[in-house]
């Protein structure tokens, strides 16, 4: 199935316009009907926020489930004719849908989570997690809570985005069908996802997936995420002696483990950043100039990031690719851990018996996590001396990356829908990449439908950290982006 | 104060003679009194090894005293007219003085230790550790138990030999004064023995240092350890991100801590197996010779030695050196511990904020312990990337490598003793080199005399291991030897 543009996008019903949009709206019905309802908006998040819905903690089960039941009642509340809880082998999921009156309209399912992060170190936070605090920030009002924006923001921003859509084009059904799946794991991993996916395809059967748990470049600047990148993981053993030596009696004549895993982990690179592993980069997708251009222009001062999130002393990376790019666009291999030896204080002149060490690979479109089995075992074997015997441990699995298509009638709808959220054309509309993994890639396989990103979310908002907040004029946009979008993806037909 | 040869060696006393002189020593009154008296020997040792003289347990302090005790009784039986206990801070030593007659005579002091290394793994030891046991072994009769070679067989030895060179040359009084000093505290890093020789620097006086806590190469291969590696050690902390960072959002982008300490400790050695350090080999002095040629004829089986104590899979090492040169004879670096990131099971996901390595350094004469902080910093300095601070520890101290003068006559006369042991030429004893360190080499700075190893080791002997021995030949040996080296050393003159 794809969907190809047809300009048939329902017109905007402007006698329909409640009487109470206000005056910055002219010709924008959908902005109109959301600034005329921001209070349902913040009261919905304000009491969905309350709920410690912390999946990775079995002491906040019940706080997960009673998220899940609050969900189901807004998506009720809103107008969702079907709407059901579905329960896993671990937290439940919301399943909602919406469907369209007209004949042949495309479906889109929206995916985000309710579960929330874990709040360590609470001592941290200025405002108590979970009571929900107002506070005015250099660019706008700010809301601080737990989940604010990850995820229950960018889910909140939908349920008053839907009501906008019917509103502004003066329907009693969407003009395209929408279906949501709320997950409650995703913090923990999303273990039972992919299962529950599979076995529910056909409730879940779309046309396009709009991930909702992403952001854009900065509070003014309209941009969408293209990319997720995907993950696979390694672990290494390298064995010497079969027990720890002396270093007085043994010392200079027998291979020591942790010199060749410090030579082999320093080979993982070459001098100019780029993984060496045979075949590393045979299946990357190039990036193209487009998107290259778009990402670009991004905004981004590399002094405060480094100052700021990275908290890092310089940049360093693949030669030739810029910040942007070498975090978002471009695979990488790091080492998450290394150890063997004598770790305790003072010294003990042994050469140890073995030496570990744990990796990780972000992987970029068409990289496979399958592949990364047979090229770690490769680079491992050119790449241990003689005497060292070598384990290599790669778990099957793995996250698989995932991409929209650039160049489809589904993302000209979003750029147009985000454009018109930020009084912009599509063509300023940003582009910009998600260097972390997640369980969409099981969207896109299981149910074979292109990705669009749309969320609401600002790098500076502190995700997984104390003081979590959401910019409310962000939320806001995203809410007025989502009516757009309905009403554009309904131009679209599958065919 | 040197020692220069003057051919004044006593003469043997064939007449004084004992009447139980066995047939096998003919114009060898040496041997014909030790082999007479061997079962004085081993009825000594068997008492000593009897008292579990661990000085690392505290539970054992007890033992370890009476040890002393044990062994100062004995040395006044032997006839020493002044035997002291020095107690120390922690355990105490034995120190006994026998004052040569003759006007003129060198002093020699005695090293070696009473304290014994702890059992562990007990279960392992086919007999118990402190119940003396007699076997029968391939190259003749074993006695097994903590401490039978390391050290007390060692200083044992002394006792009978002492004995023997009185009877073989007729003589009330050593030929040469001779002193020992036995510390309660070797295997626990001798951290009162500096202080100790500071404090009695004239008690300790000596033309002549003989260290007794060593071996040969083989049981049939007259030898002489000729030198020990010194030891100095480092502890490198490397600093990225401020904290530990998501490897999704910033992979790729900042430097991993863990890449810069493979690839620091990737660049210690060069492809050859040389240490990189700037000035490390500058002080080495090159293996002359002689030495080497002597080194080169000890017979080493390298298959043996690596199925059974190196336990590895191959020899490695500097390139140009034979493993026997690389494992006594050169300087070594080693990475001991090596440790950083996530190391738990599963993966995490993270670029870590600090990584670090404990390293050791062996090193030969003439390098100083003092030399290597500015090395490795200027090391470290070099081979640290943009973007990670390092932090670098060298403790002050180390140990200083040490060796005898190969072309001295204190030599000569050590050789000639250990040849008339074995019933060779003293340009058939071989050199061998001892890869540990240990606190020799305060005896070289504090007495400021040259240093002579004798002792009766063997490498199969498993000191440290479960199931210890000595082989009682090689003990014998021990004790003859010590007899003739009086003989020779009072042979020269301090000058």
């Amino acid at each position: 199935m794809t969907l190809r543009a047809e300009r048939d996008v329902p017109d905007a019903a402007p006698d329909d316009a409640p009487d109470d949009a206000p005056d910055d709206a002219p010709g924008n019905p959908e902005r109109a009907y959301v600034h005329a309802h921001l209070a349902d908006l913040h009261a919905d998040l304000d009491a969905w926020l309350r709920i410690p819905s912390i999946s990775a903690d079995p002491a906040h089960a019940k706080d997960v489930a009673a998220s899940a039941a609050w969900l189901a009642a807004a998506l009720r509340r809103t107008g969702f004719p079907t709407v059901e809880i579905w329960p896993t082998d671990g937290a439940p999921a919301v399943f909602a849908e919406w469907p369209s009156a007209d004949p042949g309209a495309p479906t889109a399912l929206v995916y985000g989570h309710h579960d929330v992060q874990p709040v360590d170190p609470p001592e941290q936070w200025v405002h108590p997690p979970f009571e929900p605090t107002l506070l005015e920030g250099p660019d706008g009002p700010e809301l601080h809570a737990r989940g604010a924006i990850d995820d229950k923001g960018n889910v909140a921003f939908h349920l008053l985005g839907l009501r906008a859509h019917l509103a502004a084009t003066g329907r009693d059904t969407p003009a395209v069908t929408v279906k949501l799946l709320v997950e409650g794991e995703e913090e923990s991993g999303s273990p039972h996802f992919a299962a529950m996916l599979a076995g529910n395809r056909d409730r879940l059967a779309c046309d396009v997936v709009v991930v909702s748990d992403t952001g854009m470049a900065a509070p003014d600047v309209p941009s969408a995420v293209v990319a997720m990148r995907g993950l696979a993981d390694a672990e290494i053993t390298l064995r010497g002696p079969a027990v720890d030596l002396h270093s007085g009696s043994f010392g200079g004549g027998v291979p020591n483990p942790l010199h060749a895993m410090a030579r082999l982990l320093a080979s993982l690179h070459d001098d100019a950043g780029r993984v060496t592993l045979p075949g590393f980069y045979d299946r990357v997708r190039p990036l193209g100039d487009r998107e290259r251009e778009l990402l670009g222009r991004v905004p981004f001062d590399e002094r405060a990031w480094l100052a700021g999130p990275a908290a890092s002393r310089a940049a360093a990376g693949e030669a030739g690719f810029s910040t942007l790019e070498r975090i978002g666009a471009r695979p990488t291999a790091e080492v998450n851990g290394m150890w063997g030896g004598y770790t305790g204080p003072g010294h003990k002149t042994i050469i140890p018996a073995e030496a570990h060490a744990k990796l990780t690979f972000r992987l970029v479109p068409d990289q496979r996590p399958a592949d990364l089995g047979p090229q770690v075992r490769a680079w491992v074997e050119a790449n241990v001396p003689e005497g060292i015997e070598a384990e290599v441990h790669v778990p099957p699995g793995g996250v698989a990356p995932c991409a929209s298509d650039l160049d489809s009638p589904a993302m000209d709808a979003l750029l147009r829908a985000i454009a018109r959220a930020f009084d912009t054309d599509p063509d300023q509309v940003l582009f910009t990449r998600e260097g972390g993994s997640g369980p969409e890639a099981d969207l896109v396989e299981q149910l074979g439908a292109p990705l669009l990103f749309l969320g609401a979310g600002l790098p500076t908002d502190r995700i997984h950290s104390p003081n979590e907040r959401v910019l409310l004029p962000m939320l806001h946009r995203g809410a007025e982006a989502a009516a757009h979008l309905w009403r554009e993806l309904a131009g679209l037909r599958v065919s």
